[in-house]
């Protein structure tokens, strides 16, 4: 197991690329794999210069499929072709993402590796996910489907070796109790302190806050989180676009008792969004406001 | 009738976009309109860099179906549509275009504006062009449908007034014998010089050199042309992937006495193109390697 995962702002734009800001994206690293969220136009650039690899790209989530978030795709699959990928790729998503995402490999038709595209439903039993990190989701509320997701990475117990030596377990044995084995009578249990947080990030874009992406996004590391507009003003421009400002990005963090919220996805015409910080740092201390390319690393804390 | 035909290298770029190299693209501005060849992931970002605007682009030449000479498209026409525009758009290029612009479109549903989609073939009859500019086109050699294209803006002869003088024609009636009236009954051929020679660009990538694209781009006076690969060594290679090196795509410049030429769609191994130089300037001294916004006017001459 890895105890690490890095985030990578990708790009914090909303709606169309820029000279200076990419579309909004973020990119996970964990344990050898690459999770992408989200794909606009240009993301394979950014990604590149970023230098954390494309090739190893084996999940995509897809918050929704408007433009500015699908459209580098194509571009993107093309790429890791090119690299020689020959492993599977998911690409998960709302209803509609299959037919948006055949349309876009309209032009790639003959990629030398599988996407499997699924369209993610409430109901849906199946795990999605990477080894131990498992991807769950909610409904957003945007102007078409759209999709909140968190990504959970468990921690087992502590292995406690005081009581391994007490019950007479030899120490070539203890990988056997910690793999969850039985070992001459003594149970994993017996030798494993209670449980521990795990790691957890959430991500949410092209909504409006709900309670129910509040309960997604419950105690998370690291909240990801769509603001739009910066200004307060501009608060019926969000109710009205199904987006957020700052200050409902940071009140959605408050509510879900994040431990940190990462601001993206900025409107166009936001060209300074540092300046707004005030605005969601008023209600939620623990707020940075992203800017392409900006990583961070959440680590098991030492126990 | 505009006299000036301006000329930019959106990109130079083959097969992916790069941090620092778009997709190969070149954008033409003629009397208000813009034209557009090929559209490439990012293409609308360095256009919006270039800043000659993006919302009046009336035509899209598409060279072919390849990802990085169309994935672009979607997120320019979403640009075009957020702009305001309301104004068709036509799109021209080889067999297959329709399904793919389709395909790529399953995420722009709800454009503002039409967009006419037309494949053209060698026994099209009817005209592709933008007032006086007219586009003629042929099959290119690529492994898949191709075109390479030619815009030609014609120059109408000049007006003789010491000849409209000396047949007695008022000078407000001047204007009537310049469109094609016949005044009194003085013709306008009466008081016209000869034919004059216009302005015309060849516009060729992807694909080997061959006998009907030099006759196609016949003395142009603006060839720009791949030159994917820069070292002659590389030639095998060319012709396997269809593409030209530096010293094909100078002998075909010099095959069709074109009169300048600018070389572009470099490979993403060819890290600094202007070092080959010297390959092509051998051939075709009027060469120019291109770089991603390098912009030329073609003027009619003083005559």
């Amino acid at each position: 197991m890895s105890f690490v995962i890095d985030a990578a702002l990708v790009g914090t734009g909303g709606m169309m690329p820029l000279p200076n800001r990419w579309l909004s994206s973020v990119l996970l690293r964990y344990a050898g794999h690459l999770i992408l969220f989200d794909c606009g136009e240009g993301t394979q650039i950014s990604l590149r210069s970023l230098g954390w690899g494309i090739k190893d790209i084996d999940l995509i989530l897809i918050s929704h499929v408007h433009g500015d978030h699908v459209t580098g795709l194509p571009g993107l699959l093309l790429t890791q072709g090119n690299s020689g990928r020959t492993e599977p790729l998911q690409i998960v998503g709302p209803a509609g993402l299959r037919q948006v995402v055949s349309g876009l490999l309209s032009v790639a038709r003959s990629l030398p590796f599988a996407v499997e595209c699924r369209e993610l439903t409430a109901a849906d039993g199946e795990r999605v996910g990477l080894e131990e990190l498992s991807v769950t989701w909610v409904e957003a509320e945007h102007h078409v489907e759209c999709l909140a997701y968190r990504l959970d990475l468990p921690r087992g117990p502590r292995f406690l070796p005081e009581q391994a030596r007490q019950l007479g377990v030899a120490i070539q044995d203890w990988k056997r109790l910690q793999r969850g084995e039985i070992v001459s009578g003594v149970r994993p249990s017996d030798v494993l302190g209670p449980p521990r947080r795990g790691l957890s990030i959430g991500l949410v874009t092209d909504t409006r806050p709900t309670e129910a992406i509040a309960r997604l996004v419950w105690d998370v590391d690291l909240l990801v989180c769509e603001a739009t507009f910066g200004s307060d003003e501009d608060q019926p421009r969000a109710v009205e676009r199904k987006h957020m400002t700052f200050r409902e990005a940071a009140q959605l963090a408050k509510d879900a008792r994040a431990r940190q919220l990462v601001l993206t996805h900025f409107s166009p015409a936001l060209v300074e969004p540092e300046a707004y910080l005030g605005n969601a740092a008023e209600v939620f201390p623990e707020t940075i406001v992203g800017r392409d390319h900006l990583t961070l690393s959440l680590r098991f804390p030492e126990e």
